[in-house]
């Protein structure tokens, strides 16, 4: 049986981003049997990827309430430099204001969750809970545990699986202040997928600290019509103010016009690692799904 | 008195960024006296100086231990369109590891910190505290926290100041795995900078999704020599897929090649917004001053 790992505890939005990826993989129909793992980091998920213990690894790879993305890409430009990215997923966010037991909104006296979902669910939060303080903590699994153990008025804000796993009642479900919210997650391991339509690449390059280095690469993605869908320079480890780029664009690697503007790239870089293409998903065609 | 909001709780490397700005302060001789004010949250520091409240507020900008720069990369995006960025700070992140009492490395059970902190010292962890279980917390003061209520070996990862407010011992100093480590801040006020030889400008700008679209923005910036020190895209938060980019480059928004620049890439941007001009400060220049 296939096994994914995911960053734990259980109840956050990594196990709903791993059902949810599993519940695909059913539906999918061609894929064998699989199981989600929960592991303590996401360096632990890519290595035991890396070591064969894991087929695959899913993580958080924009705008999540699980850590800090710079994390992953630091780690994928630093130390695993064999996984690839095999998959994506987008993964709506849906927040719910959770307790112990009912409370009307303006009796809450705390409301606890991550810092990422507690601006998610700022509008909220001032509209109906302006007699609340608030409270950060390091997942909304950790918010719910706190919330559980609780006599007094508190509430935690995260899914209706983690309000399952602490045996929480929903007060008041959809609070995020944004409705069409979402997080990409992003499955990890060694190999990425073959060319379909509609597919995505990912790339590393370290450029020279000059004027004009990153408009040269991107010139020849806009000459090949290749549009691009994220960009991110992070400083590299050894001293502030030498740049990585991590970009993502439409297209797979083999593709006759990839493989031509990769080729060009190369000469303006000083090293390039491509971590892997792969079916692009967004959340409307994976709601009008399923 | 001037004041100056950061980041509690106090103890964090937030509070270490506010004395070694209020010391630089100090140092320059040309400013009124200054107070640093613990608050909250980064929307309540943006909200307080938005306000007039206070004069000034500190806001970490990447590769930071507390919280996601995301976060205040959307704050400064969608709602606090009033506020400049006037200067930087780059501080030195100098990880201790601590603990109530002297123990042996081999000794620790238990390692607390934020992610961030634990993913910065792992050569060490790996090293030194192999029998340890890693324990992840909102942040290092949280952490330094739970160390100091515990009777059993447990160590946290902190600054030397989180040692101070809690009462800990360092039983190891600079144990985190990249000497030249560093965190930006930046400080935020309703003005920005007025132009001094080595500033830099940040941007937000919005574009339409479509091949070249970037790259004509960054050839603007190319063919006048202007360099890029920082690149990053964000989606928008009505929709996945629709970018905002944030943009950091050398020069003041005064400049004649940054003006002529700025007009021209206004034509391709649907909105631009200048979060300002200020002095760039590299870490190795502070370094030498102090």
């Amino acid at each position: 049986m296939k096994k994914i790992g995911y960053l734990g505890p259980p109840g956050t939005f990594s196990e709903l981003a791993a059902r949810f990826y599993l519940d695909r993989l059913k539906k999918g129909g061609n894929y064998e049997e699989a199981d989600a793992v929960c592991l303590s980091s996401f360096a632990d998920i890519l290595a035991a990827v890396e070591s064969g213990e894991l087929e695959e690894g899913l993580l958080p790879f924009e705008n999540s309430t699980e850590g800090s993305i710079n994390i992953i890409l630091d780690l994928l430009a630093h130390r695993f430099k064999e996984v690839k990215i095999k998959e994506e997923a987008i993964i709506p966010v849906v927040h719910q204001l959770l307790a112990r037991q009912w409370f009307s909104t303006d009796e809450i006296e705390v409301v606890v969750s991550h810092p990422q979902a507690l601006a998610q669910c700022r509008g909220f939060i001032e509209q109906y809970l302006y007699r609340a303080q608030k409270k950060e903590v390091i997942s909304t699994a950790e918010a719910a545990r706190l919330v559980s153990l609780q006599q007094e008025p508190w509430a935690a804000i995260g899914t209706s699986l983690v309000a399952e796993t602490f045996n929480l009642v929903v007060i008041t479900g959809n609070v995020n202040d944004y409705p069409e919210n979402a997080t990409r997650f992003v499955i990890i391991a060694m190999q990425d997928s073959k060319p379909v339509p509609g597919c995505k690449t990912s790339l590393i390059l370290s450029v020279n600290d000059r004027p004009g280095a990153l408009s040269d690469i991107l010139i020849e993605f806009a000459k090949r019509q290749i549009n691009l869908t994220h960009i991110e320079s992070r400083p590299t480890k050894s001293r502030l103010g030498d740049y990585l780029f991590f970009i993502d664009f439409e297209g797979h690697r083999e593709d006759s016009h990839v493989r031509n503007a990769l080729s060009c790239i190369k000469d303006y870089t000083i090293s390039m690692r491509i971590l892997g293409s792969y079916p692009a998903h967004s959340a409307a065609k994976e709601r009008e799904n399923s």
